[in-house]
């Protein structure tokens, strides 16, 4: 056997358990009986516990050497290679940080969750704060024992974002305030939209049918997935061959499950995209957040979900195609309704207190606010105590709104509850990569905008998946997106769009 | 740390590892997309894998003999001393089964099966035979590894029924024969009992509403566990707090699922009830068979499944109380039935070719067949070339029917093709014990009759969870039935239920 081929066997190994993780998870999100959290809970931490045995054992180091010494002689961007990189990376991290604080990361995480669902709904921040700093201690901790030169919260990016840092994202939220807080100005402004109609009573069971029929167009193979509904909406993979996805129906708000559901149906394609034989690799694991994942990075992955919910799902040619379709379903609620009105309805911009009710222009301020506070944690600069009142004056400040309650605030998201804290930068990075994906293929897919308005998504999807899918976790985000765009990082196109889609919108 | 919660650490991994396994289970027969087989299959195997090598590990040695030492001085019948008691026994069969035989094992098995599945409909047994052979002789390897004294299928009969041998089961054999063929001569010999009625057109849904009522009424805890549909009905569990069952609806033909749903609760209430500080320890796994379970043996879950659907809820009394509830579910369908007719209906005794469409008269000869076939294939009496000949001849003497085809003969169970020898009997000593139990409950429990007339289950279901379902696998099968009946493993209380019920309705 070749020393690669013992270094893949180990690593196939570590992705079924990784996959199993995946397929708990699932569980305990959609089918499992309310009773059985804690055992669950147990069953999780102990196939946790073994893939971190595992990743950190002196055998992967002894098999990682012999592997590195024989693919040497490979292409640099061959799949070997890379694969052989990501694990020496996920290995080298996993012998900087004490197993102990592992530990206590995982009981504090748990403790904070359940402090976080109680405190939320009592809006008590001061009940959860300590647990906040507890949580923040521990993330500190384990940002030195992984390793930095200028900011923690670099280490802690590493998890997610590996090319990210917060000197860049700091950058890049200057340029996408300069350009969006101009243009929600101009919004707020315009005479508002009316969305009423979208609060009409819609049934779930047509809701779904709809949402499957569009899923299906757009490319997702129901032999290999299934869909379900859950609290939170998520798509989640057990290898290439398994990659399903939920959404939450609301009877009185339309959007909500449709879009959700174009969301999920764009994380999904680049799951099934993944080539066959990356399927038990290391690219399509991730060995730094344990998680088996087949998307670059949290950013990348976002970026087709966005792509397919926003540029195609919410465009005015994806309506004109399948509004009659729609009304199909709905006859009685939207037989008052033509389809610029639906158009303008579901892209109808209006700051809020909630960040997963926003629309697309006010959606990255409430990612910057965060981002923005957590960095502040991180190094010292921002108190937690102070964070409440930090919280309304930054959401007065960006988004011209303050929450009069912490429910409605800083308590509003589970992320920090959970101890991730260098999550919340995906989606926007998401945002700002779909337009450049976008902005690729059109440049490169002749008659693309023709073929979408026809309602043929294969042109563009095939695309996608031989410039990005297929690949897995091969090449990172800075590396890909020079491969598939020839471009760096850039919010230009992202604003451009913006600027053009609802300059439009709001004249 | 004491060397008794040290081994319980180490159990309570291992039993993580097999409930994981048991979900991985579930989600295949009742969620799992087609396309993921293969490498679901992959990531079982992976799991089976660190669960064997766990199981078989010089730490658990020594962790063994620590804790004997420890709990050298608790009364014999303690749950640790039994605990410990049971993984030795596990622990000294891992030592003498070679890996190689457990890999080639389930090689075999997963070849037998795919064969099986295209020979079955094909009604081709050369094509599987050879698989067959291989399967046997791989099984006679595991039980000369295992060890016996008198006959290879005692050793085999360890998996699953370990107070069981051959011996025991022929003699078993004998006497049920001895009383339930002069009976089937009988009932055969009289005017055929009309049950046209069940194969009218009955939805799924209200099939499954009725059973889930009676479910619920029979004990079964949904906070603790779900009901779902699956082509082959089950019930499997991930502890104590997550107990599931399936049915399969077949709508032209009531009673399948409702039977079927009365048989699953009884294995649910089995699992639901055991103690909760059996939790993840030794007494709620099965470590020779690899499976978490709770049940003391196959048999005696057996016993709780057969005892809610055929002494309870193929009962008279059960029937003259629910019999117009079931009616309130399907009022056209029984508008013409009455409650004796629908009695007489569901306990009709047809001898029929299938094993899983059989009544209780003559299920146990289906199962005798079965087992006298593969006691002579593992020791050589019987050659597997032989074997349609001797079905149809074994059918003929104890039901007076033989198949015209291998397919609904030799071909029909799946059992073997999985290269499961020695699972047969737990049917059919679940049937026998049902009887002792049922005995057992009408001497201990004071107006236990009135109560189930009039359709309060409680005593009756406390009476077992605290006889037999909370020690889980604390004794066997012979242990518990002297505990709860002070009898002996007898077939005549079996027997005299049956020509007590079946010479009322067949005078």
């Amino acid at each position: 056997m070749s020393a690669y081929t013992e270094f893949a066997a180990y690593i196939a190994e570590l992705n079924d358990l990784l996959c199993t993780l995946n397929l708990l998870t699932w569980d305990v999100r959609t089918q499992m009986p309310p009773a059985a959290a804690e055992t669950r809970g147990q069953q999780m931490a102990t196939l946790t516990r073994i893939v971190q045995e595992r990743l950190a054992s002196a055998e992967l180091g002894r098999l990682l050497d012999r592997a590195e010494a024989e693919v040497r002689a490979d292409a640099p961007d061959s799949y070997r290679v890379r694969a052989v990189r990501s694990v020496r990376d996920a290995y080298a991290i996993s012998q900087r940080v004490p197993p102990a604080l592992i530990g206590a990361l995982a009981v504090q995480r748990a403790i904070g969750q359940r402090v976080w669902e109680e405190a939320k709904p009592a809006n008590d921040f001061a009940r959860f704060a300590p647990h906040l700093k507890t949580l923040l201690r521990l993330s500190r901790e384990l940002a030195d024992a992984i390793g930095y030169t200028d900011h923690p919260y670099d280490a802690l990016l590493l998890q997610y974002e590996p090319d990210m840092n917060a000197a860049r994202l700091t950058a890049l939220f200057e340029a996408l305030k300069a350009g969006i807080l101009p243009l929600l100005r101009r919004i707020t402004a315009a005479p508002a939209v009316d969305a009423s109609f979208l609060y009409r009573h819609y049934p779930a069971a047509q809701q779904r049918a709809f949402g499957l029929e569009i899923a299906g167009k757009f490319g997702y193979d129901f032999q290999r997935g299934r869909v379900d509904a859950s609290a939170h909406p998520f798509e989640i993979s057990m290898t290439r061959q398994d990659v399903r996805m939920t959404t939450r129906y609301q009877e009185n708000y339309l959007p909500g499950a449709i879009f959700g559901l174009f969301h999920e149906t764009g994380h999904a394609l680049y799951e099934q995209g993944i080539a066959p034989e990356l399927t038990r690799t290391a690219l399509a694991s991730d060995f730094v957040g344990l998680y088996a994942v087949g998307g670059a990075t949290f950013g990348v992955h976002e970026s087709q979900s966005r792509l397919w919910e926003n540029q195609i799902g919410r465009s005015r040619p994806f309506w004109h195609l399948h509004f009659d379709r729609l009304r199909d379903y709905f006859p009685t609620q939207l037989a008052d309704v033509d389809v610029e009105q639906f158009y303008r309805a579901v892209n109808r911009v209006q700051p809020s207190l909630i960040r997963v009710e926003a629309d697309e222009v006010t959606y990255n301020l409430h990612i910057m606010l965060r981002v923005e506070l957590e960095m502040g944690l991180l190094d010292g600069r921002i108190d937690v105590d102070d964070l409440p009142a930090l919280w309304r004056r930054k959401m007065s400040d960006y988004l011209g709104v303050a929450p009069e309650t912490d429910t409605e605030g800083v308590l509003q998201d589970i992320h920090w509850s959970a101890g991730q804290f260098g999550t919340f930068p995906a989606y926007t990075i998401g945002n700002v990569l779909s337009a450049q994906f976008m902005h690729a293929a059109r440049r490169a897919v002749a008659g693309l905008d023709d073929a979408l308005a026809a309602g043929d998504y294969r042109p563009l999807r095939d695309w996608l998946a031989e410039k990005i899918h297929r690949h897995g976790r091969t090449f990172g985000l800075d590396e890909l997106l020079l491969r598939v765009t020839g471009e760096e990082f850039a919010a230009a196109p992202y604003l451009a769009y913006l600027h053009q889609k609802y300059g439009e919108l709001y004249p």
